[in-house]
């Protein structure tokens, strides 16, 4: 038996929501985006959503190959570097209508001072073997960019100092003075080149997080760096337990999903340099790993539903991680459901959290409502627009009552949930084959749309209300909008339906 | 409260089936083809259903422009012939992978006998002033055609004899005894330019059918013309009452909708040269005026079910008039629902009877059930497809039993019906739009998708029932393949739904 | 022996150059803009050159089908509006990125006062049977076209009153008092619809062009219209004269190709009231019929070239009648050469006219010379750009001295003349066949290149020296610009041309 | 002064002519072809020129990840197969209308016995540490290709047993010992999935390669292996002298270009078991590194037609190395003309070598004229098709008497020298950029397509004579067709030429 909450909604009644569902999103790094299949998923991801930013590791990994060095006459080593690459990425993130949103990492293998790296491509981990050669080389590409795209544009790119350096799978021994030592070269090595750019880190993740903020900010004041945002990472799920090729998670309750982030606005307010700085998360999700097969689910879905309506209030930005499966962190993966970050399964399939981030960028307008299970917005136009989600497993009853009492107006709604939209239970049922033939790959896109639905209501005195029966892990859109009818000469409705 | 109806399958029990859904589809006057819209309409039905063959009017009609005359030094009339439009439309369909089925007429209005004309685009529809001129045109015609094309290419077109000549609107006065002689000057000139072209006539539609098919027949006989196939229509709607732009019909019922098409049959197997015989239908719909909501519906999609499963037992081929909405007869359509005959209405948006074709199209194998209300084959890879259809105002429940006893399977369901799948309705919802913005066209398209879901089924002794509940006028199709479950190391669907 | 030229430049001797040659191009009538080739060719066009406007004739004729009438239950005849087929030609023109100039006319039929028709696709050239019927048409489309793509855009659509209402063949009897009529009617509808419409006319051509613009800047004078231009054609040929399906022109001599234009500046400047009002030229070309074969050849493409440098002297723009050869003024063409008026011929073929607009499109940035056979502009990057024709049936050589003494540069020469881009003469050669098969189509895509060829120069203390080879009617673009050469380490053009 | 040679046609003496200049392509390893610019270059040699074969390195390598391996509950290490990035990858060649030619190698790491790797991208080139191990893999991996793609396709691909076993870079030590057992392994496993499969090898280059070749077939006539074709590369040049990123070479004259070919052919053909198997020639080239400018040059595209012209003689196929520049072996390329393998350059540039393929693929019919410098074929429609090419670096005129004595008839010409068709030389006077702009690349297409001429020959009792002035390193092709005058009515292309 489902339960049923009711909510009244006032114009009179506005509220504070401060929607970034599409300022930026994560990808795996960036060589990847040389990629066919990658190129082709974030196009599917832009149209139908659109980011204004992407975010990856990688910029100095050694597939892109920037940096590079040869040997002179005189047995010096000299640095030179290869933009070849990096120009054919940015030139397709720029034709699809985003921007990079730069992390500085990792280290080219040649300019290293140790050999450790992280994941299946090898990225290393290592501080720079000379402070002056990683300098060079920002400048160098900051320079690069700057001449091939236009500085007007250029300085919309934000910079981030490395990644997670907190951890020491990200940086070496996760030593805290390095790092500092890393971001304030960094820092004035970007600001010589253009004091516009705007520059942040820590970039952190999880493991002593507030030590390493307040640090991190102590430290920037110490030095008197005017960084230009603060930068950290929020997941909300337990250790995984593995098994085979996969992780297994639990995530945090819905109710402590945003403790950390509130810890990390109070300390950073807490410094008066730095008060009311904004703060870009620049990964989210709820597990952290490439293997976790959450990512695929209707829970997914519903969970960072809740996230977008809620990271907004201490947030400048928040990044899902990441577009798409294109991905190599663990390696190349078996099957086309794999667990993997995306919005969009290999072979352009959106995922139900594709149309969490779809409905979110709709969501524009005057906030009337907004509680841990539904928000509502209405536009210029008259148009109500809201986003429910149920991330329970029972069923669910939602009803909203609409202050308008006059006129005929069209409802529509989209419902994603494990009946209607849920490519990962057809992937099952079709045996979970690891290879797609074109029909299961037609099956599949078949069932990874929402179903949609419309109804005529007519407004009275009482009000419309809109009632939304929510299954398990649903999350559904809907659209109220005035729809006059203006039939054409002759043309009944009621007649079609009736009169054969 | 819904009925139940149980029907039990065996695969020793095989059906005739003679399902020729995508041998040819109907068209609005050739010259259309011209239209950027049209080819848009065309390209998608072809990409999701795929015909083979394509047939209208206007081949000789004046916007196509193919018959011209000039005046010599001497005074006379000289023909010259025009094929520019013609080229460029042959082009066009053969490109999509499209062939032409030749329907000869109307005539050119510098060749008529006569003013009359039909339609809002004036096809004129009297006998050639010349029949010499007339023959003249069709050898030059087609040996153009040949010179473009090859001969072996376009002797696999076919070719009609005008259009509908027992009607007084289509051929003057329906005049019998002229239209054989356009028939006998037609057809021997055709067969003069190349005796393997496949010659027909005489394309009737309802009036005094029977002894039209029978005079034909008989002529032909006389004169020795060994005709190819014989051709007529097929539309089981009553006289239109019209209001405003619109028309409404009443069909006949299904039991009797198959009763003409029976008879010609017999007709035709009545003579002793033309037993057996090929029959071409050449148009069918349900109602014959392009301005009937009717078109539009659920309800047209469910009786185009019916007429599918049956109209192969007597016939040759059966082409639904028409593939789309860009169709000028009755003038230009004031909105996008406006009762066309389209599978598709104007920008691109798929109507219920769209779906049934693409149903239909699937249904290769050997059939183990036909009904009134469903039909299911096993193709040789031990897959059933179904399609099944309510043509009533009631819910309604089938169930099959499937001689499956052993083995993991996944069973797919796509539902069509006034819920799941129905544009119309979404158009009225929305006020009925005259002019569709960007927003409004993008729920058109949401609305016009099936519900798809799946389902894991493992057999046991008892074999697989398959229960489809089915709301009025709904076509649901479905396959059940086998589906072995084969999956990747540590990968557990039951752990990904239950451990969070 | 070819004559040389020498033109000394300088940087300190701007030139005035009104540059409008991508402002507005000309097209057949606008229902044609359903047509699939139609759109393609403007693709092309708009890719390639990207004009902001397009005009043609058409807008109320039938084939669009806007105004429609039925008659009521007590008798009475109704005025209705079909927008179906212009939104769809308006949503094509923007998705390409070009806006329409608005020409108000012909007469709808059912409007009409008499029966009076132009072109073979019979536009009605009377006055209405009521102009509060034409008023309210206008109105209708106005405020559909507003409510459609929004005020502010179709604000910058400018709007005409008819075409060539001094031609009797265009407005019955050229009854210039009826015409003045139908202007104020007009123009006080548009401006009651908004104010901020600009409105203009008389749209004349040639005969009695000086007597015309005379009165009608007088009425409007009188009757205190405030119209925001004038408008005229231009067309610098003799009578053509007919043989068969085609018609042959002689040219003005280009001393003399200005002169009407200049009069109807003085005209226009000659009242107090219109003093510098702006001058629109709303059709040009050399001949006037779509059956001229000068139009394809490069003759036309040096003659226009002499008109784009010039005709912004005295007017605000210049629209090339038309921007391609879906054209059917008189008729279908026969073949895919047949002296159509377009920039393209049928299949996407570039004539060379099409590169003298893509050549004077580049002309951006201050004039340094402008002469009778040559123009040249320097852009604030230091890059020369040129454009050079002959119109002679001579060699000539065209030496150009730039003040450019250090540094080295790379010119590059794009020649077009009746050896490097000649598809007319290829498709002579190649018999002129009427329909091309792929191979045809592609020998004349191949033809319809400029010869591109660069070269490296250093200036010296001589400064540079541009030296241009013209065959008869060529036309020929050079861009001179800084080239510092940047070779890579090791890399040496000079061995790899002579080190084998 | 320029040296005029005459050669004389006749139908009567056909030569013979094997010409399989389409057959087959090289890649850069197979894992690049996930890379969307790869695809890029690949979909626009197909469209243009269109190879059956594609064949490359690193189907086994590490980035495609097919080999894997995990510790199961017991300690040990199992085998697990990805193939994953191996469909995408087929998936992609077979969309663009080509086959795989397979190549089993590198060593995957996990299963290699050492750790010498070759290329910038590290193939292992290390015998298996298991024997057994490799074979499953192969075994595996081909029967994956079957269950996917199907038997009759997969059986159409041939395979060839790893790459240039006779250098030590290649594989360890060039150990011949060891690679006649690798081959005996794969051979007996291909045959045993299935028999069809043809097998071949040892794809030797260079070094040795009499002495390998008798040592191959000997070994396999000793083990009776049955093998379906021989393989060997083929380059001819010297070694190459580096200079930063760029290695300059002295290719061998032209008259001993062929001779290591012929002595391959008499090797094989001495054996009775192996006498006339066809030898397919898996990689050739000028130069055999990809930092050659060589490559990009016009003397490349003339060297390359005479080795078109002959490779035919004595072989069954031959793969020019390689279709495009997404490249690795060396690292990343610093600039867009870095002297590549490739027919393309980066950005879709075809070279001048990408013509000679093109024109070579057009030389279907019968051979009636093959010199060092020509070759003319004539087809069943009686045209006469041939390729020209000057290796000097002085100026060739060449005469063609051509047997043709009556009729009109089209000559085209398509030239491709150092003035007409070089964007070499235009990136040069570009100033060498490394990164291009948008006008930039424009400057390099316009400057990367032959000059098209054509014209009107009339044959008279003496013949025709075509007449090619052939600059240094020209390739010149042509086409003389019948095309006799189908004027319409009224078009004059005299009157159109001189009537102004």
């Amino acid at each position: 038996m489902s339960k049923t909450k009711t909510y009244k909604l006032s114009k009179d009644n506005v509220k504070p929501f401060n929607n970034k569902a599409d300022y930026c999103i994560g990808t795996g790094r960036m060589g990847l985006a040389l990629q066919q299949e990658y190129m082709k998923q974030l196009a599917l991801v832009q149209k139908e959503i659109g980011f204004s930013y992407i975010r990856g590791h990688g910029l100095f990994a050694d597939d892109i190959g920037i940096y590079q060095e040869y040997t002179d006459e005189n047995g010096n080593k000299i640095a030179e570097y290869n933009f070849t690459y990096l120009d054919r990425i940015m030139d397709g993130y720029l034709e699809l209508g985003i921007r990079p949103f730069l992390e500085l990492g990792f280290m080219p293998a040649k300019m290293a001072s140790g050999t450790q790296t992280v994941f299946y491509w090898r990225g290393n981990v290592t501080p720079p073997s000379s402070y002056e050669a990683w300098d060079q080389m920002v400048r160098a590409t900051l320079e690069h960019l700057i001449e091939r795209y236009g500085r007007e544009e250029v300085l919309t790119w934000p910079i981030e100092v490395w990644n997670e350096p907190n951890l020491p799978g990200f940086w070496q021994k996760a030593d805290m003075k390095e790092y500092f030592r890393l971001f304030e070269e960094s820092f004035r090595t970007i600001k010589a080149v253009d004091s516009d750019f705007n520059v942040g880190g820590p970039a952190i993740c999880g493991v002593e997080d507030e030590k390493w903020i307040r640090e991190f900010l102590g430290f920037c004041r110490d030095k008197e760096l005017k960084i230009d945002f603060v930068s950290r990472h929020h997941y909300v799920s337990e250790l995984p337990e593995v098994d085979g090729h996969y992780a297994y998670v639990k995530l945090h309750g819905p109710d402590s999903c945003l403790e950390t982030l509130e810890n990390t606005r109070s300390i950073v307010d807490s410094f008066d340099e730095y008060k009311e700085l904004g703060i870009h998360i620049t990964e989210f999700n709820t597990s952290y790993v490439p293997n976790a097969p959450v990512h695929d689910t209707n829970y997914n879905a519903a969970y960072i539903s809740l996230l977008l309506s809620r990271m907004g209030d201490m947030n400048e930005s928040y990044s899902y991680w990441t577009f798409g499966d294109v991905f190599e962190e663990f390696g190349v993966p078996f099957t086309p459901f794999h667990g993997g970050f995306g919005l969009v399964a290999n072979q352009c399939i959106p995922k139900p959290t594709f149309w969490t981030f779809k409905f979110f960028k709709n969501l524009q307008g005057d906030c009337l409502h907004r509680e841990s299970d539904s928000i509502v917005v209405v536009d210029q136009n008259g148009k109500y627009i809201g986003v429910a989600w149920n991330l329970s497993d029972d069923e669910r009853e939602l009803d909203f009552a609409i202050p308008e009492t006059d006129g005929r107006f069209c409802l529509i709604r989209k419902t994603v949930d494990e009946v209607t939209c849920n490519p990962l239970k057809t992937w099952h049922d079709l045996g979970e084959p690891r290879h797609l033939n074109q029909a299961q790959l037609d099956h599949l896109l078949a069932s990874s749309s929402p179903l949609f639905e419309s109804e005529t209501i007519s407004a009275d005195s009482t009000g419309i209300n809109i009632s939304l029966s929510m299954r398990a892990n649903a999350v559904i859109y809907f659209e109220l909008m005035p729809a006059e009818l203006s039939s054409d000469r002759g043309y009944s409705y009621e007649r079609v339906k009736t009169d054969r």
